[in-house]
């Protein structure tokens, strides 16, 4: 029997169990074939199946028609950050970007690279504390394209309300995709690095909308043109097959418990958990962020001093919590707890915090 | 105990048994941490010297010192493809490229969208069915780069000498790599998929010389710029760690055996077998290429008829022997046989081809 942590990474991060226990017990015999998934080729009825799946249960839990495109790439999230204006801002066009944290911020320096960005709304200088409010975003009606980070890792906050553009609506999903519900279909493009809520890191899901594909300027690079990855369905060389097989049996596992309505409801009840042991300990956590603008995946909080953040992380990592580490930029502490971390574990971790507190 | 084929796909491709055999021994619970390699941080001190050892491995079975940067990337060798021009072809430079076939024509047209390309050498009129000589070869003096694919998958040919040239000398080594002793100081550039002789698809190792990487044009993108990678060991973003986990597993594995030295005797000793009986069968097979262009790596042949073709492939499968098919491009027959194919494989393979022939 493995021993296992309550992995609060914030990524790569926990993947579900059962997950985990599929792929160990098929690693050497892909289901009678006398090889692993990762020896089976691309081209493969095996690899067709699994690529096919992946893509409609994308589509069935987001509730998206085959307008939008499901596409497995290569690069990260930050690849992603070039690409789109590479692909979507035109000569003497603009790029509309709301500045979160520190990943809007990459993703608004690969746009002045390229082009021209628009600042349509930010929230740095109450050091990203909050998300703005949608009613004051400033998105010029001839804008290439509205980009914004539904959740930031790094400080703590999330989208619960979202903008209302008539540009296309690009969203970097890497740290909330398919962990509640949402009417996906008001965005024209989603992405996410697989390595919070869908699988491990090295395969990011981008899934974009067939009108707005069509609107991919020429001349780029054929793997850097999103048309490549979706006339081949991601197959036009090989792709990252081992992400994309974990990222099928995740959703499989997404499905199973219900969909995203049950997700949303654990992941509901999974902050609340935790959020509850921060505002009832007010005299000793501290949550940085505004209540409005809290991330249901990434729970910040401070203690009364940085030594005693030491010694909580320290204690914590004894009593099998791990991960518990704020970012680097930041300090702190954070809860990473994306879906497949489970109720328990969340339960677990607001006893330990009551449990520190009193003892300190 | 799981049931393994002879497997001869060419790629992804097989990998050796014994990595396998560690990467699902601790798939739930990686050396204690309580967590799989894929739910560990990329900025844990586990990970990290998961990096660092699959980086000096590299150095060290190549012979190569720190004057070469080891990365570790997505997207493919088909990514490389625009990104070497992307990084090392100046306005009015022109880049020099060898045409041995569907890989480096893939190159060249990438080449041909961003700028100059040069042809310095191709067997394209009779069917990439030899390495061009390296004599005849014709390299402007002034060429950003020469460019060249070092084994082609799909026809079935090998270099095996190689060009001087003053220009940096960049090679696709994507089906050859780690798989012979190679004075590796000739090449300024280095690069291949995983999914051939290192590891699962999904990440791909650049091998830079730090006298070219210097040489990266600014304004590009900063993951499409080598110089963000190599300045943080490719952790600027969250890389393919698993990827990297399993291609330093190989390494381990290729020094094991004695390196390079070791690993070329026993892949000699596996191409001889099958060409012999090829050979040695010539009223019945028959090698396309010419015999001092023939690779190592992907042995094809043809046999009298497409039906005969198709029989032997059937028959090959149900006797445990997968991935004889040649490319769907081309036809025939193909056994790849990369640095994790045993020479035992091999040995059963090419008296199969034995039996076949007698008995039709």
């Amino acid at each position: 029997m493995a021993k296992r942590i309550y992995n609060f990474n914030a990524g790569p991060s926990t993947l579900p169990l059962d997950v985990l226990k599929i792929v160990q017990d098929e690693l050497l015999d892909y289901r009678g074939t006398g090889m692993s998934v990762m020896e089976i080729s691309h081209r493969s009825a095996q690899f067709d199946e699994i690529n096919e799946a992946a893509i409609s249960l994308t589509r069935e839990l987001m509730g998206l028609d085959e307008s939008y495109h499901v596409l497995f790439m290569g690069g990260g999230a930050s690849t992603q950050f070039g690409l789109i204006p590479m692909n979507f801002l035109r000569d003497g066009q603009t790029g509309a970007y709301v500045d979160t944290g520190t990943w809007s911020s990459k993703a608004i320096k690969e746009c002045e690279i390229q082009g021209k960005m628009h600042l349509a709304g930010s929230s740095k200088k109450d050091n990203y504390t909050f998300i703005p409010k949608m009613a004051d975003l400033d998105v010029p009606a001839d804008a290439a394209y509205l980009h914004i980070t539904s959740n930031n890792t790094i400080k703590g906050t999330q989208y619960h309300s979202w903008p209302k553009v008539s540009v296309p609506l690009i969203v970097d999903m890497s740290s909330d995709i398919m962990s509640r519900q949402l009417d996906h279909t008001m965005f024209s493009m989603m992405y996410a690095g697989a390595q919070k809520n869908l699988g491990p890191s090295g395969a990011t899901m981008v899934v974009i909308k067939d009108d707005l594909l069509q609107t991919c300027k020429d001349g780029n690079p054929t793997m850097l043109d999103y048309r490549t990855h979706a006339s081949k369905k991601s197959l036009y060389n090989t792709p990252p097959a081992f992400g994309i097989y974990i990222i099928k049996l995740v959703l499989e596992w997404v499905k199973n418990q219900g969909g995203l309505a049950a997700v949303e409801k654990v992941n509901r009840a999974k902050q609340e958990r935790l959020y509850q042991a921060i505002d009832l300990n007010n005299d000793f956590y501290r949550g940085p962020v505004q209540k409005d603008s809290r991330s249901w995946m990434n729970v910040c909080f401070r203690l009364p001093t940085e030594d005693l953040e030491k010694k909580f992380i320290a204690e914590a990592t004894a009593a099998g919590f791990g991960g518990l580490k704020g970012h680097r930029s930041v300090g702190g502490c954070r809860a990473s707890i994306y879906n497949a971390m489970t109720l328990e574990g969340c339960e677990k971790l607001a006893e330990f915090m009551q449990n520190f507190k009193k003892a300190n």
